[in-house]
């Protein structure tokens, strides 16, 4: 029995085998969780395509199924303008001659990896198996100018920006934007997460920053939404930037005030849409937190000053004056998170009025809606008490405006390793705590993501780390502070409800780690909730808490 | 009796009645050691001019006397300018119409300070005390102009370079370099820093970059050399900065080692003048630590690429190519510290040849030389282990080809939060720590130092920050990382050597908080060594350990 374990078998053999075991007898419904491994859940929920013969005249060429799934998205070249399509909500193929451990940045912020070089276990494919990612490679007729930007595959040249879907499960390289359906659990599999989820203790909620997303988690299982980052819904439209950058040009609280009254009704119709899609579930909503200057354009510097004094009416030399302003040496380390919100509570008012309006909008006799706001990058008690007070305060007033009350929690994000240690103190402000363990294992490590893949490479190959503590949870380092924080947190407050929203939510072993560590849930992304169920349920089986 | 303590004297009327009421028999030693306050020392030992009749032709102004001693550099405008001549090892002379908090970064790393604007009590005078800098403001003659880069003062014209003088105690504004006499302690103050010497349990040692730095600090008190900035040694001069540049640009491993063999000689020299003014005390060597890219020039991107062209002799796209791989989007999270060591292990090995070299050429009968070498920015027993391999094995070889061996100590910089927790792991390579406070502090806080004006002053406006945690070491959060790190190492190595060397090592509350620690020495400026004698005093009569 335990051989079939090790055997290569595909995500729905596994599944059959498991739930054929069950139904002859021979094995319990908790064993069977132990049968199949989460990468196999991973295999069988990739999106697919709506209709795979629809598209077969607009296959331009065929490479390696290196990475199962569908993806679709705008053709880039490097990891920069993957990663700016990425921060703007928008999805991109990467297409290289071949990937390297540099580029792993923009593989993460692409859909799909298209390689003209490389075979099953080339760098592109171990990579985008590991994280899921559709890819495929080895695709030997494609040619890729970098320089100018354009790749040609089948007599078709396509220019950065154009659009392009690949079939990771058969190598199919397709123009155009062909329509994806999301995966669907079903059959074998539905009887399988029914065992998955009676036994897992771990809630897993998703990361979604739209009512589309927040659909998608909702039919992978989630329950509930652990992260809004409220920062994308400014990218969603030019109309939307545009206010946000006249918002940062302005000098004065009165340009900012009405800069920020434009932007909140953008604010409170998504959020009304998400609170919609998560009906009697949790909604976890941060607070601003990147820091301003990465709502200003990208491109050279006369350009940029160009575009925002059209965009803003100011003067060319004050646009200088504010970029140079906003600059900073290390931005992660920089004037983002709380600090945003405490040096201009008019940012934070905004914020907390459109989510409270939505949530007073949408409150009904059917409609549960269930509010909860998270302060990020907070370090010290006092910060959280600002804040805290700020929310209570404009809650109330709209609570008042409306003539109605929502039920609502405020918590804070555990991301800066002071707040770890310091999170008997923070507990007495936060109903909640919600580890960003990306933002704590760049502090606790000193690595800063956007430049680790300048030793990483090294790193691993040298044996100094074993895994890139991005992808898989430090536990030594960055699991003590997480276990200090949920002893002490819980020490102040007994029913402090503890989750995490980093990446790690979605790696099997790390969440064996946040169920030992007693947390209450997960947060992943939404294709990712599915896989962190079965984790959470193994964990579960492993280790009795 | 407790009264005269809140009176105002200055420092060398506090130590006259110290030493007076202890030769009249009315108080004891202990007690008199309580008697003054280290601001005080701080008063009483500032450099002074070695002539003060000598430079009354060159007094070009008079303003107020607003923060004593004396100051010689080169005259600059702003921060960068002031913080740029720093990281080259230059004295800056910073001149405004006035200051504001964000203008302590250029008033920090500036040698004195002159306004025209301000009184005794402005932003510049209050902070050029706390910090020990000589001040002269509301110099109301002095005309300003920032955009020209010029100062106009008593019918005399100066450009950003030219040298002037301030004198603190008196308010004169002397144009040119005027010559400093070192502090000197005697009479009155020596026999009341004998009973404070006598009294403390942590030892006071410098950090001093060069042979004249370590003789201030042996002339101070010092007790060996904390912190010795190998990379200082690298600016200081044309040609070893530009030896440097051509290791940098170097695309294969003979062009660095060729690069790195003409500089082993500038630092085996530095190496052997330290050595012999620090006969008997231990001199604690960091191996390098900024990113590669803070080597590079400053300026415009094709003036900088045509200087490295031409210094280097590589092609233009070549250095254009280095360049924007060096750069880096958080460098005080990237590839620095011995993380470049490790890639580059050529590195490491030229600079322990250097210290082992310079070790035996020094070492005699009558020297007595005792090197520890200490590795920065060590997050993980692995890296550590990696490079007390490399030194281990150079020191060996160093010590065959001299057929003498020296005794020396391998240990670590303790400044990343995960090495502070893993300590005893560390501890079984690390034959001491020493904490860096400053990245301890940036990275406990998630603060990059260099961006925390804009938003320290609304933080300690609105009481979120009771301090600057890098002036005042923060004791509920970084403070928690060094006791665990301190009981940690100590529980594998019971006689681990540990001390700090960052800037909170000259600040009183921050050293009775290192006393209380139970730490080994603290480690400061050579000008602040008696202040920290005096607080480390104050701390043992106060908290017996």
């Amino acid at each position: 029995m335990l051989q079939t374990r090790s055997g290569k078998r595909t995500g729905a053999g596994a599944v059959k085998i498991a739930v054929d075991l069950v139904a002859a007898g021979m094995i319990t419904e908790r064993e069977a969780i132990l049968l199949v491994e989460p990468t196999h859940i991973d295999q069988l929920l990739h999106p697919q395509f709506k209709d795979e013969a629809s598209y077969a005249a607009d296959v331009i060429g065929v490479g390696l199924p290196a990475s199962p799934g569908a993806a679709v998205g705008q053709v880039v070249f490097d990891t920069e303008t993957a990663e700016e399509l990425y921060a703007r909500g928008n999805k991109a193929i990467l297409v290289r001659v071949e990937t390297s451990p540099e580029d792993v940045g923009g593989m993460n912020a692409a859909e799909g990896i298209l390689t003209a070089r490389g075979g099953m276990t080339s760098h592109a494919a171990v990579v985008a198996r590991r994280w899921g990612k559709t890819c495929v490679s080895g695709c030997a007729e494609l040619i890729v100018d970098q320089a100018d930007r354009w790749l040609s595959l089948g007599g078709v040249k396509l220019h950065e920006g154009d659009w392009l879907s690949l079939n990771g499960s058969t190598g199919e390289v397709i123009r155009g934007a062909t329509e994806l359906a999301p995966p669907t659990i079903s059959g074998d599999l539905g009887a399988f997460m029914s065992w998955v989820d009676r036994e897992r203790q771990l809630k897993v909620l998703a990361n979604a920053d739209t009512p589309e997303d927040a659909a998608t988690a909702r039919e992978n299982g989630a329950e509930g939404i652990g992260l809004v980052r409220t920062e994308h819904m400014f990218f969603a439209s030019s109309d939307r930037i545009e206010t946000v950058r006249r918002k940062i040009m302005a000098d004065n609280s009165a340009d900012r005030e009405s800069a920020l009254a434009d932007l909140l009704p953008y604010q409170r119709e998504d959020f009304e849409g998400i609170f919609r899609e998560m009906d009697g579930f949790p909604v976890t909503i941060r607070l601003l937190d990147p820091p301003l200057h990465e709502f200003l354009p990208d491109g050279e510097l006369d350009e940029i000053v160009a575009l925002l004094a059209a965009n803003t009416g100011a003067e060319e030399s004050d646009v200088v004056d504010r970029i140079e302003k906003l600059a900073e040496i290390n931005p992660m380390l920089g004037f983002r998170g709380c600090r945003l919100a405490i040096t201009y509570p008019e940012i934070g008012r905004m914020q907390v009025r459109a989510i409270m309006e939505a949530a007073c909008a949408v409150q009904s006799d059917t409609v549960d809606v269930q509010p909860d706001i998270m302060v990020p990058l907070v370090g010290t008690i006092e910060e959280l008490r600002d804040q805290t007070a700020m929310i209570r305060d404009t809650a109330a007033r709209v609570f008042h405006e409306k003539g109605t009350v929502v039920k609502y929690r405020v918590g804070t994000m555990i991301e800066i390793p002071r707040a770890a240690l310091m999170s008997d103190q923070i507990a007495t402000e936060a109903e909640f705590f919600s580890f960003g363990t990306n933002d704590l294992t760049q502090m606790t490590f000193g690595y800063s993501r956007d430049d680790v893949s300048k030793f990483l490479p090294t790193y691993l190959e040298k044996g100094i780390l074993k895994h890139d503590p991005f992808q898989v949870l430090d536990q030594d380092g960055v699991g003590e502070l997480i276990s200090t924080s949920v002893e002490r947190g819980r020490s102040t407050r007994t029913n402090l409800k503890v989750g995490i929203c980093g990446e790690h939510g979605g790696d099997p072993a790390s969440v064996y780690f946040f169920h030992r560590a007693n947390l209450d849930y997960v947060s992943c992304s939404p294709f990712r909730v599915p896989i962190a169920r079965l984790a959470a349920a193994q964990a579960a089986v492993k280790n009795a808490r």
